[in-house]
């Protein structure tokens, strides 16, 4: 099922925004599993099972996984097997690279591990965008305004009275199916959010940044509107504790998480 | 050694501004070879003999790798651990991401896999870029205009009357150490390559894109003029022969890109 679809779905089904990201960082999980040989992918089960019927989404970082090397690429692929039916799961790996080579980053993301989603970095330009929606069943989401705080440096920068983040935006609306492209807007900016939603009104947005970054649950919520949405949240639920009880209280997190954008959406 | 000094002295012993990237396809490596389980490895271990006198460095694109999973990881390593002593070597990873994440890909490609150098992508702005600084041996190449036609798409918007690229090589050059930072600038814009090499006389540049992209050699020998420099052909070298005589005829087709460099430089 495409992307969008199996979202929708498992957002009405979880009725949640909450996507969960798995940027495991073995030096912050507990101490009394990180000794399993597999301690990065016995973290990962276990939040996926305590969370699975709350998230509508999962998110995995592929530099936590690289950090590693080839076994950190195993585990990454056994995390995406572990994935319940019907969970949609975003490679968050910012790539982008000239045409032959965003194919072969395709094979890897859409193919070699079957993900949902991919993030892509824009800078390259719709040659580098183009063979990631070539596959059929592809759904990627551009970089346009990032939630850290470099991102003023480029992303700000105006051209033709718009910042670069709103070019972005616009163009790569033309390349294509605006289907298979959402946008990565940073929690961080609610007026920019409430601006590219005024743009692009029914492409499904990656908000991230709620949580350890400082990006406020209600302004979000308010600013993104009715347009699809997942609002990421990685180290909040995480490492919500470090004892043996890290599950539950990932679960009791992501829960509060959830139950506080459906309230700010009701309001 | 830090890069460039590891650089510089490989330029001299080899007599050689020639960067092979290491781009490998298995569908378009040899017949004979293709049928050894470990092709990829082969292939590479085979060009690395038939041209490490020639070059002054190799790049390994991650995507041509990762679109294998774990086991193309594995394959990179490999290939980084099949350099001879002293070769500098390359990850064009492309990557960037927000603090902690950038931070995790350092690891990935400095410590994990020990190469001398990484390409990142600047859209994420200084705090994504200074993690890889923070490594005390690490090099990165930022992306400035790259050599494909897309990089008009954004890089060359015109902002406070100077193009993005341009701000890209301003503002990084006023981010920590310079000897630090190099920039990638494809052969196929000589005139904006003489006007990035003016605006950063002693910054290394990685040059993609003669040979199979259509860069000319004279243009952007010239273009460069005397500032440290790596000019990358991947395609035109790795596979100009399909036959058994493949290493040969990339040694042939190595040692036509060097000495024409040299020949443009002496002019």
């Amino acid at each position: 099922m495409h992307f969008p679809d199996k979202l929708r779905q498992k957002q009405a089904d979880n009725n949640s925004l909450l996507c969960i990201g798995l940027d495991t960082d073995v030096a912050r999980i507990p101490e009394h599993i990180r000794s399993e040989p597999d301690a990065v992918l016995a973290f990962n089960r276990a939040i996926i099972r305590a969370t699975a019927d709350i998230a509508c989404c999962y998110k995995l970082n592929t530099a936590f996984y690289e950090q590693y090397g080839a076994e950190g690429f195993s585990i990454l692929a056994e995390t995406l097997a572990a994935m319940p039916a019907g969970m949609p799961c975003i490679a968050d790996a910012k790539r982008g690279d000239i045409g032959n080579t965003s194919a072969a980053y395709a094979q890897a993301f859409f193919r070699q591990m079957p993900f949902d989603a991919l993030t892509v970095n824009p800078y390259l330009g719709g040659d580098s965008v183009e063979p990631f929606l070539r596959e059929a069943e592809a759904f990627i989401f551009l970089l346009a305004l990032t939630s850290n705080k470099g991102s003023a440096d480029f992303q700000r920068l105006v051209s033709a009275g718009k910042p670069i983040y709103r070019h972005v935006v616009e163009r790569s609306l033309e390349w294509g199916d605006p289907v298979k492209i959402g946008f990565v807007v940073g929690a961080t900016h609610p007026q920019e959010l409430e601006e590219v939603r005024s743009l692009a009104p029914h492409s499904v947005f990656l908000i991230p940044g709620v949580g350890t970054q400082g990006g406020d649950a209600a302004a979000t919520v308010r600013a993104n509107g009715r347009g699809p949405a997942l609002i990421n949240v990685s180290r909040s639920v995480l490492y919500a504790s470090s004892g043996e009880d890290f599950a539950d209280r990932a679960r009791d997190a992501a829960l509060a998480f959830r139950d506080s954008f459906n309230k700010h959406l009701a309001e």
